[in-house]
């Protein structure tokens, strides 16, 4: 028989960071191409909305006002899924008394603090359409928070271990407000995404002596068919264990554990290149490209180890799979099995490449 | 301070079949019922569909002719994710050369078949509209697949190691066809879900000398808040760490491995189970209810331990959270920190427990 295929047959791929699988069926790919290449609908929002609870100037659902702000605006969530004000868990007080009951019904409790951060006053411009330097501004309110949030919990004032930052975007992934902004969550715990990068980023530097992302690097930057965007100090690529069919990563070149340790050169590259990156996405299928992403970074508190290996990314989870209207369901076999895909990274990569990633369809 | 209240105050409960955590908030649930019930559009189907690649009579997308069956059916996927016929994946003469590239890009075939099992010839009856003899037949045509694939895979014909029973139900799971129908993937791996929950089952036996689930059913019982229904041979329950707002698990009393251990009591108590679930999750919002389900049992082929340490199970995942049309979103947070959600397990299933069981809203 003819020898083995990456595209053409059923494979899985192992996710070093996740240590899962991802079962990849490129010929599902071969299809023909159900549904055709949709007309988009996109139209340019307003720039201020009076409706709007995260304009400048208007009042939340709280009561509560905004500033007139001009740049960026970081306030506490009105409705935080973590808080500070609320009493510790103590196991033996609150728990369960009964032998099989505190084996089976394992608790935590959970403090933290929630944030939105709006990327601009303007209700209409996403990422893709800001310029350079305003997304320097959110870069630079990150670092501010991830660093300012960082000091407290230094100084005993809060309990903080890590700090999630992320946005949802687009209806598809459960925004409900279109005012281009990102949230971040300060929790007095390790989150289990991220416990299970900082473990495996840990378990690989006994094993090799070396870090897992920079070994990575290094290598998609040697085979380059993963690879979408480039500048002096990151990579984007199509990870080889891409789950979403789109999906890639953002992986700093050097060394870097989190946001803190950027120098202005980092800020404005990691800027350009989620300016470059969202064009291309939105450009795949002349829409609004919908997204959930977010950075993976050094937590404020985890054992030495975690915080030394851990190596700053961020992840793109991009639904969309043949058009602005047919997305990628990760249901029955997903849930129950394993991940799945149909087309490979590789091809998925081949595309992106191939995009413009300095005009957007809007300006074309 | 107060004591800790699990109905106010955040906390993160431990899933032990995954041994990852679930952030609940349940304090976000007393946030005014924003998206009121809506009003629901449900439309009985017509009972045959001449346009329906599904059923009988009627010509596959393929050109594939299904006969006029008249109670179950099951064919092959016309567009499997896997495939029988594909070459052997070799590590040295297909895989990378590079040693950086060898460490990093972990790949295995994988070989299989899949299945489609149409549950009846009524285009329109979904399984809470089925008589428990009908869904009999279900339970039946599953069994036979299992045991005539082992069967297979044991005479050393196939390669299987492991069947994946699913169910996609509505167009929010990414069904395209509506005819009620499930799938079943036999695949020489053990997904990675699966093969998760076998090894944290091990663990468990080697820790506690015995079954993680017999002792789950048994506290459950005696602990009566998180459970929906019972009969002789199953219990339904909203696990304490379920993700989804109302998840639930239908778990055997007795230690019963896979379905081909099943006696005609079983059976039929699991078809009447399984009813009685879906017409409860059909009436909540009064709307043809979408889920992924599916079942976990013993692999054809795994360690002796994984296979004796199994367990039949089902999980249901259903999406919605506070009407026909509004559900819970697991985006941002849930994928790159931890899953997440806002009533407690305890709240869902005194929902579910209220709600009638027996007569479907369409029969009201
Ligand atoms: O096989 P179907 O019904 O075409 O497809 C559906 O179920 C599959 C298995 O969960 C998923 O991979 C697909 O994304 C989903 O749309
Ligand atoms: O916080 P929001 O925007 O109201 O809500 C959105 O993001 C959250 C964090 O990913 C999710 O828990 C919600 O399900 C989603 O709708």
């Amino acid at each position: 028989m003819a020898n083995f295929d990456f595209t053409d047959h059923s494979h899985r791929r192992f996710n070093p960071l996740t240590r899962s699988y991802v079962l990849c069926s490129p010929h599902r790919a071969k299809r023909p191409w159900l549904g055709a290449r949709e007309a988009s609908n996109v139209k340019l929002l307003e720039s201020y909305d009076p409706k709007c609870f995260l304009c400048p100037g208007n009042t939340r659902a709280t009561g509560a006002q905004n500033p007139k702000y001009v740049s960026t605006y970081v306030f506490p969530n009105d409705y935080s899924a973590v808080k500070l004000d609320q009493p510790d868990y103590n196991e033996n007080e609150d728990g369960p008394k009964d032998p099989l009951a505190k084996r089976l019904l394992v608790t935590q409790g959970v403090k933290g603090k929630c944030f939105v951060v709006c990327f601009s006053p303007n209700h209409a411009v996403t990422l893709p359409l800001m310029s350079v330097p305003e997304i320097v501004k959110v870069v630079d309110t990150w670092t501010k928070l991830y660093t300012d949030l960082k000091a407290e919990h230094s100084a005993g004032k809060a309990p903080y271990k890590y700090l999630q930052i992320f946005e949802n975007k687009g209806a598809a992934m459960g925004c409900s407000n279109p005012h281009p902004h990102s949230q971040a969550w300060a929790l007095d715990t390790i989150p289990t995404e991220v416990d299970t990068e900082l473990k495996n980023l840990t378990k690989y530097k006994e094993t090799y002596h070396s870090d897992l992302l920079g070994d990575y690097v290094k290598l998609e930057m040697q085979e380059k068919k993963r690879i979408v965007l480039e500048n002096d100090s990151f990579i984007v690529v199509v990870p080889y264990w891409a789950l979403w069919p789109f999906e890639t990563m953002v992986i700093s070149k050097e060394h870097l554990h989190s946001l803190q340790e950027f120098n202005d050169n980092q800020k404005n590259d990691l800027a350009s290149i989620l300016k470059k990156l969202t064009i291309k996405y939105d450009n795949l299928f002349d829409t609004f490209f919908p997204y959930s992403a977010g950075i993976h970074q050094a937590p404020y508190f985890g054992t030495e180890d975690e915080v030394e290996n851990s190596w700053f990314h961020m992840h793109f989870y991009p639904p969309l799979l043949r058009s602005a209207t047919v997305k990628k369901f990760c249901v029955g076999f997903e849930m129950l099995g394993e991940a799945q895909r149909d087309l490979t990274s590789e091809q998925a990569a081949d595309r992106l490449q191939k995009l413009d990633g300095d005009v957007h369809f809007l300006n074309k």
